[in-house]
């Protein structure tokens, strides 16, 4: 105990391991790297007549009333810019004890209900129909029992092209077979079925990747691949975004945009578990529905 | 048996009784009448640019691939005008047996799963700011074990007048106060805690009345509060409309709109029983998901 008010990074070390340090830190500066590349992509735009975007941050506090040893909070970073019409790239780290409710959904969390959560989430909404949408997010979680990684990334473009799609699955499974020649095949299956708007009978968009509950008993195996993830999305959106940004777009166009925007808004306020599981764990509301889009029409 | 395959109407009396049938012959006439109703209002806005709009109808018949004594269907009225951006107006009446998964949640279905269900269900997105969107909805449900009305109106204007409120909540309550004087008290409370988004405490409108599972073992005095609550909302809310569609409106005014009909979205996408309901039932999902706004934004 000290004599004053713990600052944060006091309380971040009391609660965590040197891997939970770790791994919070290399969110935070994946969130920084990708940040600083978004707004070069803002700066390249020169013909357009907005100004180049960057990004405001904002932090917040887990709501914690009444309640001991829960905590935590993250940063949210939003931008809208003439490239990206809405971005934001959320990092949170929070602690606390699962009410009954969620405890027997929570693998190793069904004893004590104890659990860590740290890692980095991103959508992108673009102005130009022509650049795909894109969601990347890697985390980390601790229970009682045992802890892992989940994440991954996804595209959604409105016209597909069958280059982007190959090069966004290309970079995905070059990060995966650096570690398991198993994992791009496994992963790939995972992310189609789980972004899938069963009530439209289609996909959200052409997919990518997903993991969760990834355990091989080797800590540093399991992170350095999570890292792998987070780098290959940071190396391969940008490139997608310069091939299509300066493309002249119609107003259907935009209409297409603006529907398969509302797609979007369906998947995750009925079917993503992580909007579902922050509503009703007290998360951040504002950092939780980030990922909606910034204007979207339905048919 | 006939010889022939059944038509539509022989199919609806072989499988209800006489009061099925006047409760869905109802809905269909309080559909006609509030059709006739809107389109007046468009032909009334002639400083408009945009010509009047027109319903236009579309008939769905309900997924019933492999089982048998499952039916129905529905008829979509969807109009997009000057005066209503975008207005769906569905009735239907379907019948069939509950998965195991669902007859615990339905009163009186537990034993085997058979129910019949007709109903009008209504929401109205309107251009101009200043017009409230409203909500309404009446249905009668059977299961072999009981049989019950449910329903109600609510209102969502993006700049709540005290006229409004009270000329709506007057409507309401009076047709309430012609069946039961503790009717209004309780549907209204019910109303504002349905249409309620806990996440980001706040309702979504100014409320209403809501009732379900209503059951005074007098169908018909069940019947005639259900069919003055339609007849109440049918001549309350086309006066609301009148008294503000010719108001001007500024791009803020607009905006404030969108992002209203964001909040929208999310009731309903996240919330609304119904919307599960039908998504989950083999449900046309676009007349499910008919209530979506046209445009609708995030900030």
């Amino acid at each position: 105990m000290t004599a004053h008010a713990p600052t944060r990074q006091e309380e971040i070390f009391h609660l965590q391991g040197e891997d939970q340090t770790r791994a919070a830190l290399w969110f935070e500066k994946l969130r920084n790297d990708i940040c600083a590349e978004f707004e070069k992509l803002e700066d390249e735009l020169t013909e357009s007549d907005l100004p180049a975007g960057r990004f405001t941050r904002k932090t917040w506090q887990r709501d914690t009333a009444g309640r001991d040893e829960h905590g935590g909070g993250g940063t949210m970073s939003l931008m809208r810019g003439r490239v990206f019409e809405k971005v934001g790239v959320n990092i949170s780290t929070v602690y606390g004890t699962f009410s009954e409710e969620f405890r027997a959904q929570i693998p190793g969390a069904d004893k004590d209900g104890y659990f860590w959560a740290s890692g980095i989430s991103l959508v992108a909404h673009m102005r130009n129909p022509h650049v795909p949408a894109v969601h990347m997010n890697t985390r980390h979680i601790v229970t009682s029992q045992r802890s892992w990684f989940g994440g991954g990334a996804d595209l959604t473009p409105v016209f597909p092209l069958e280059q982007d799609i190959q090069d966004f699955h290309g970079a995905m499974k070059a990060a995966c077979d650096l570690h398991d020649a198993g994992y791009y095949p496994k992963f790939k299956k995972w992310c189609d079925e789980y972004f899938f708007l069963p009530h439209r009978n289609e996909a959200r968009g052409i997919g990518g990747i997903f993991y969760d509950q990834l355990n091989n008993d080797d800590w540093d195996k399991d992170f350095a691949f999570t890292q792998d993830v987070g780098r290959a999305f940071r190396d391969i959106y940008p490139q997608l975004v310069r091939r299509h940004m300066h493309k002249d777009w119609t107003a259907e166009d935009r209409t297409a945009l603006l529907q398969k925007r509302g797609r979007y808004a369906e998947f995750n306020l009925i079917y993503d578990r992580g909007t579902a599981f922050g509503l009703k764990t007290g998360g951040n509301v504002e950092a939780i529905l980030m990922s909606l889009p910034p204007e979207a029409s339905w048919a």
